[in-house]
């Protein structure tokens, strides 16, 4: 298993030609988008929504606000991470309504939960909240990409888009989301890139031990 | 493979309790910080480094600073994962020497990708700029997290910290450093939160297909 995790992320690169021809199965999709969903988050608070854009007609709008990158159209899947815009308003009910649901406890047995998780919350301004929930899709899209990766499915994020205009296309203010980044994923076509050996500082640059 | 990777995700849980007499094996631990170091990130930029602390006088007073959690001296290893607070200075030259490196290639030769870099940095003020270089470590922190959990060492990411008070433990700030989140490695104890179900959103409230 080591080798393998070490191996599929050698062999991921980001991706810059797909081969439209080749389509994602849908069990192999269905198994990424499930690890995005068991990401772990802060506090539990899942902040996403994961968006699988499968229409046409929308892919090449947001493949315009993506400043006409082809990748947004001819890969096999997107999937729009989205983060949500109302986490001082709603996401702390949702979770304790989940967790009470789930262990099947009434919501006072969570009072010190709540009572913490509104703390946290409080303390930040609506810029540090709002940069804190989009950095948590961040923990999905990194679990996607590996388990993308382990199945052998090309897979390229892409943050270069006007995420304005995105979350007018796919309508996401009036479901408190903003779009915070793109997930491409498919097989790769006659791409350079696939040649090129992988820039990565070595182990010794990344890693410190303080004994 | 679909199965496991499903497994481990679902079998992972935010360790309350470690028991502190079980290591992780250092080829476990050099997997799950490889896996870090192959982690994607926008532009390649990399901004992170990833401090294994083995010290247990540090690992005491990084708890003080953690509000007291005794996992951060009790789990058998403790990664933080720190973002690089000089991205306006150094992080485009450093991409730039990188990869001419890797592919034997002078720097003329990527100055559509310097531009391109350099116009994203300086479209973002330092508080946006500081978010991305911090949320870009989330990623690693996703893909070090599921390679954990398919070697089967329990995890749990803590983001409860002063972080000023950390970075001044470890002597961050002096190297264009700051604390992001850590993440603890080991095995669980006696754990009351082992025994929980999960709780997740079910799949058809995380994921939106637009066909």
């Amino acid at each position: 298993m080591k080798e393998q995790i070490v191996e599929a992320l050698k062999w991921r690169y980001a991706v810059q030609v797909f081969d439209s021809a080749k389509k994602v199965s849908e069990k192999d999709l269905n198994t990424i988008l499930e690890s995005g969903r068991l990401a772990p988050s802060s506090y539990g608070f899942e902040p996403w929504k994961f968006i699988v854009v499968e229409n046409p007609e929308l892919r090449l709008k947001l493949r315009e606000a993506a400043y006409g990158q082809a990748k947004v159209s001819e890969a096999a899947q997107l999937i729009v991470l989205a983060w949500r815009t109302d986490g001082r308003q709603n996401i702390i009910r949702e979770r304790i309504e989940r967790t009470t649901k789930t262990y099947g406890v009434g919501a006072e047995a969570l009072k010190d939960f709540q009572d913490m998780m509104q703390g946290s919350i409080d303390r930040q301004t609506d810029d540090a909240l709002a940069a804190d929930m989009k950095a948590q899709t961040y923990i999905a899209l990194g679990i996607m990409m590996e388990t993308a990766s382990l199945l052998g499915i090309d897979n390229a994020p892409m943050g270069g888009f006007d995420a304005a205009r995105v979350d007018e296309i796919l309508g996401l203010k009036e479901k408190n989301l903003s779009a915070a980044v793109f997930l491409t994923l498919g097989y790769h076509g006659q791409d350079m890139a696939a040649e090129r050996p992988k820039v990565r500082r070595p182990f010794s640059e990344v890693v410190e031990f303080i004994k």
